[in-house]
């Protein structure tokens, strides 16, 4: 069979300046809307302040994560940035996390392990954010 | 020509809590098998607790990047995750590395640099760990 | 439609051992001359001592990026990779910020949020540095 591709445009609505997200329905929707039954899902945020990545959706450890990263990225701290705006540690953590994650799409699902979610990190909240996903496979 | 998509499932058995393991010849010959001639290799790993980077496979650097995740994601300190488990490092480890690497394939095989190789970096071992590659492409 | 595969090699110079060059008009035109409407642009870095990462094109951020690399992957520190070279902060580096992003086209363009723009984040320069951009589509 040939490829194809399946685009959607999406978007959740953050509520708190940090949080941590689970947008996996989202994603599992995209897929089983696309038809494509093997291939990637991109998952793809059009923002400079918040990141996605793949982790387990336990409570404390989505807390862990931001703190953590709040540890590194040091909000309020003397950043160039920040004479413009006071989010510099938002784009800083964004560069750590990533703006995408691609997964593998397999017997029209996708295939994670059994503890991973796809998290949307907000650090400068609270936001619309789109997601932006693209299902491409066969 | 049409794109096509070849998927396969591989395993590696990592034998110390933290390891640095060099997985290139496993993509190496999915490429090769996959018979694509143009387009990227996606190689994912389905957990939570191991990343997966690109980075030259010199042995003191792949002790360099333990002791560097060991530093700031702090084994056995009061993360929240280590009440229910002891393993917040490695899920805020792989936040930082990142579960999945794409590369491109070009000529039949994949375009990597000189000194670049797929590495699996194990945080929570010893254990199974599954990598799901995709190569996708003419 | 049916999916096709645009590949192209391109490269940049960096000037200083440490510096952010915005690359996004590289993989504009290239998403341009591929006539790819719908699908994803992967760009990648054959190196490993250089990353690559989507953030704002902000001069004092892009300070911001540098110090906070310098800050945490230690130039110059006891790295057992600096015995034999004196890059390991570079290396470290392009495992947290990553060596390529994926970013979907829709309409035959990038479809990048408002502030995005694609960064190479130089460590260890002055270097030419190849980019390779695959974009894959209908």
């Amino acid at each position: 069979m040939a490829c194809r591709v399946y685009q959607e445009d999406s978007s959740v609505r953050t509520t708190s300046r940090f949080q941590v997200l689970d947008v996996t329905s989202i994603v599992e929707e995209a897929v089983s809307k696309s038809g494509i039954e093997k291939g990637l899902a991109t998952v793809y945020v059009p923002h400079t302040t918040c990141g996605i990545t793949i982790n387990e959706a336990e409570p404390g450890l989505m807390e862990d994560i931001v703190e953590f990263l709040k540890e590194y990225t040091k909000p309020g701290a003397p950043w160039r940035h920040n004479r413009i705006d006071d989010n510099a540690h938002a784009h800083l953590g964004q560069s750590v996390l990533g703006h995408h994650v691609s997964i593998p799409v397999t017997a029209g699902r996708l295939n994670m392990g059994t503890w991973q979610r796809v998290l949307l990190v907000e650090m400068d909240g609270p936001r619309r954010r789109r997601i932006i996903i693209t299902v491409m496979g066969e």
